[in-house]
């Protein structure tokens, strides 16, 4: 199974459209500013010997210039824009000129440090980079034929296999992401020998001794990044599972370390494991997967609650008001996700991400679409708000771009039919024994859970077609109007393996109930609290909408809620009201009265979508609810 | 009203008496034990040139040697010790020979750098030391009549004042503490000129441009705590908070910044307030104490719930898992709270100087009086454990001089009577109209509130005794056998103006059960939460004592409790039972299931004191339960 290309598919509903016309039109012309604002595109100027200065900023800040561009790649196919375009020309000229003739790229070195280049891996992400240029070069070339990029991160890609590789160097990134761009390169060029080269890297990562391990023996690699035993080390051993360098991934039980990395590394390694069938690694992506899914992921899809690691901590740990859930790692959920689901076709992998897609990432990037959260707690007491731009702003490109591009998520296609991951309006284009067939769907989802979905064949053909049954619905029911074929159930899907024919319909009804859920009692912030949900939806409590704060709220989870859709709120949301009892703040001098001295009251709370909070001035906000 | 000197009153009871005599027998020859493997007394002895060597350790770790002697002398009082008399010995001879010449001693500076002495005061400690010195050189002559280190305090003292001073260069500690030491310094010797230094000190502080502000322009300060302009500015703008140099102490508000500074700031404060009707101080001190004990102080009376500053955040700030809430916090605000009682005589002080004797304060130290908090949360996850030394090590010392010292809490006298401020079995000799009067209080408090006072006068005398009701009780009796007097209600003491005969005595009743208390609705952490208390003990769960984490736990507050007292429990404690709820934690793959999946089970939970925990390896516990 695999998604289908870019040009045969066509995000047409009322909730993802606009946002991909949003980041075409505001939110990519921002980052651009913001890039030549934080001088990341000056840095690569000077590497280029077009400017004169000094580096300034994170050392892997190249990488946003990349994520930029592959975001723009995505979203000139679905809507071109002459600015998009200018802007685009210039970040491809500065990067043509700061490539040096070796096929070397990355300014914080050139600029910095041009003799230490490729002496510490572990932290230094010049592969890290490297990949987010494969990816845009691939990006570019697949979505406008654009291969100006693409031909740069050849080269640069040429370079590093020069230096590393089997009978060569052992190396590989400490932050993971070229592994996946490779796996991308291979693919889209239809070479082997870069899926090779990602295959070796994933392969080598983690026996012992690692080559991080290696490096902090090595003088000029400490020199680079003196704090790195912080985070590699404990208790003075070298432990690496930070950067997943403490075992090979075969290995692996669990996750741990950079949530990000971790994602980011489980990505590619899922496409190698089903390239070869390569039961091992299977296994070990399945175990964490597992892992990850039933015991570290917050109900938003956020991962990662530590700011320490950016990343894992514990099972079960899962703190509300200082969880980091950064918004990088909700897209690598969705990443590590989609590959997982193309290699098994088990909708449970897109339950997922359709959790991560409409909570955990989503609240990444605000209404207005150029102001972005890095860290996405699930509670908030008033200081936690989205800003236009970060010192390290790896998030506001990534959310782009898993947005721009968010069709490769939503269908896809397999030799024995098509697939609906997620319920989302668009208009898609198949060939089926070479027959073209045109798939419409029409929802309002997440706002309803009704659904349409129109076959056009230019004439009867045969195919299967699969449709998720989402895992929050208790009651979905598919008609397919005017017939009696009933779906099969399969993976998760309901099948429906027939001939069809023009005018086919089928009406779905997703069964889309606000609900509540509670937590495993072992995630010890959530007990005696519930979180309301609506569909793939995860809702919360906003100060903003209600006269008293949210954490003095106790839910009645047994009394009926109402949702009513409000088109004038937050761009149009359904909110829900929730019975329930508050607390009654009132002066007091007693910091400790007996239990019953504090006012109890009844009332009626509003819930709006956990996406949608933090567009209107600093508030409080809660997700788990008392109740 | 003032306390008693120490040579008048001794602790004869089962809880206090047997703490102290562990003091003299097990903690205070361990931590000298301490200071010599931690290089302490090896710093003072390399800085007068017995050894060779570097200094090690943190630049103010002097003062722990001092903290210690002063911990000695109050315990050479309550229990003579060959032992410690000999390593006091041994660290008053390297001290007096550390001292230079000019009676500047620090030995951080003394080996490290000489030529920056005192020109960093903000950060470097050298006035924080000094203070701890004269503390101790004042215990040692006023406990066992040993002036040796009295007349280093007095050489270095002298230096100090040489320097500083009205006229003379303007200067006050980073971190306070010479302040109140100079105050002790002036009692103990009847002149009055330390005081007025000490006044001078607090009144300088936090007039703009301070002194901390400026030494910020001046290089060399700042090479010796580069790190300083992160906690002492904010937005690029000196504040100061940190160590309440943000405004001059007559305006403030509000207690801020680091929590040790604070109380000992305000004990100094307190007692210059209080010599010389200082309303504008007394009324800033009222203030700040209102905001610590109204919104910013735990239940156990810890205060400081954050790591980064080491103390204050926010009005109704206190998480429970991460307060910081550091043992050295609660002795100062029990010593702050002693100077506001002595001036004031209201029982209020002496309600939160007993809600952090017994609680925050005490499980600072172990029941093996060798192994100490640092921090002491309010909920444990299984990772906090008491540990026999710090790096930082000023807790063991505190705690251990607080409780060889208790007496000084426990009683006081002024001329009009006596007081009775906690419940301590006692025996104090008094002298009124020159008649002495002794004092014999019984009781097996804090395991109950029935209490035994005999006043036994060589003749009948007239005197004031006031016998403090605890905010705690909800009914108390006092009952003077064999008489009709009652008592008449002051400040909220029970007071008797009387003539006393021999073989007088008052039963009292403290009405002592057990009760939940909750939390103003503003503290967001303990909503939905209560926590239990008997008496002055603040109780907590642990899960040595219960089959289940006690975050599990949700506790019928409706039901009736039972408490016993277990003897061969933790060294003998009263035992709380509660009749309650526990989720049950099965396997599980699903992370977030519907609300009202969890298996509920009716269960009884047992409490035990808070200062108790910790004591049986590592564990979770839990002060704030559901209920």
């Amino acid at each position: 199974m695999r998604p289908l290309s870019p040009d045969r598919v066509r995000l047409t509903d009322s909730f993802w459209a606009p946002r991909q016309l949003q980041i075409s039109e505001a939110t990519l012309p921002q980052q651009f500013e913001k890039l030549e604002e934080s001088h990341r595109l000056r840095n690569l100027r000077i590497a280029a010997g077009k400017e004169e200065g000094d580096f300034y900023g994170f050392y892997f800040n190249d990488s946003d210039v990349y994520k930029w561009m592959e975001a723009v790649a995505y979203s000139l196919k679905n809507h071109d824009s002459k600015k998009l375009r200018d802007q685009l020309d210039v970040a491809v000229a500065v990067i043509q000129e700061a490539q040096e003739e070796s096929g070397y790229i990355d300014s914080f070195f050139q600029i910095r440090h041009p003799k230490l280049k490729l002496k510490n891996l572990n932290s230094m992400h010049e592969m890290y980079c490297a990949g987010h240029l494969v990816e845009a070069g691939v990006a570019l070339a697949a979505s406008i034929g654009d291969r100006r990029i693409l031909d740069v991160a050849l080269k640069f890609t040429h370079y590093l296999m020069s230096v590393f590789g089997p009978g060569k160097r052992r190396g590989y990134p400490g932050h993971e992401e070229i592994e996946l761009a490779l796996i991308k390169l291979s693919e889209f060029l239809r070479e082997p020998e870069y899926r090779e080269f990602a295959r070796w890297m994933v392969d080598e990562r983690g026996k012992r001794p690692t080559v991080f391990e290696q490096e902090l023996e090595d003088p000029d690699s400490l020199s680079l990044s003196p704090w790195v035993t912080n985070v590699l080390c404990a208790d003075g051993a070298y432990k690496g599972d930070y950067c997943q360098d403490h075992a090979p991934v075969r290995e692996h039980t669990e996750v741990v370390g950079h949530a990000v990395r971790a994602m980011y590394l489980y990505t590619a390694a899922a496409d190698l494991a089903g390239d070869q069938q390569d039961e091992a690694l299977e296994a070990a992506l399945v175990r964490a997967w597992n892992n990850l899914t039933q015991r570290r992921m917050y109900v938003t899809g956020g991962i990662g609650p530590s700011s320490f690691n950016e990343g894992f901590t514990a099972d079960f740990d899962l703190p509300n008001l200082t969880s980091y859930a950064e918004t990088c790692a909700a897209c690598g959920l969705i990443f590590w996700g989609q590959a997982m689901l193309e290699q098994t076709g088990e909708s449970g992998y897109a339950d997922v991400i359709e959790r991560a897609l409409y909570n955990g990432a989503l609240a990444g990037i605000g209404l207005d679409g150029t102001s972005y959260f890095y860290a996405n707690p699930l509670e908030s007491r008033g200081t936690h708000q989205r800003v236009p731009w970060f010192e390290c702003a790896c998030c506001p490109p990534n959310i782009a771009r898993l947005i721009a591009n968010l069709s490769r998520y939503v269908v896809g296609e397999a030799p024995t039919g098509f697939f609906v991951h997620q319920y989302v309006g668009l208009e898609a284009s198949l060939v089926v024994d070479h027959i073209p067939v045109q798939i419409k769907i029409d929802t309002k989802f997440p706002w309803s859970g009704e659904v349409t979905l129109a076959v056009e064949p230019e004439k009867a053909v045969e195919f299967r077609l699969s449709l998720r049954i989402p895992e929050w619905t208790e009651d979905v029911s598919f008609d397919l109007e005017g017939s009696d074929d009933e779906a099969e159930y399969e993976n998760g899907y309901a099948v429906f393996a027939r001939t069809w024919s023009p005018g086919d319909s089928i009406k779905i009804d997703l069964g889309m109930m606000p609900g509540w859920v509670e937590a495993d009692p072992r995630v010890l912030d959530n007990l005696g609290r519930s979180a309301l949900t609506y569909g793939p939806l995860v809702y919360c409590m906003e100060s903003h909408d209600n006269d008293f704060l949210p954490q003095n709220f106790t839910a009645d989870t047994e009394a009926d809620v109402t949702a009513g859709f409000e088109k004038d709120l937050l761009g149009g949301v359904r909110v829900v009201e929730v019975e329930g009892i508050i607390e009654v703040v009132q002066p007091s001098e007693e910091l400790y009265p007996p239990r019953g001295s504090v006012q109890i009251d009844e009332t009626t709370a509003s819930f709006i979508p956990y996406f949608a909070w933090a567009n209107r001035g600093p508030s409080q906000m809660q997700v788990w609810v008392r109740g």
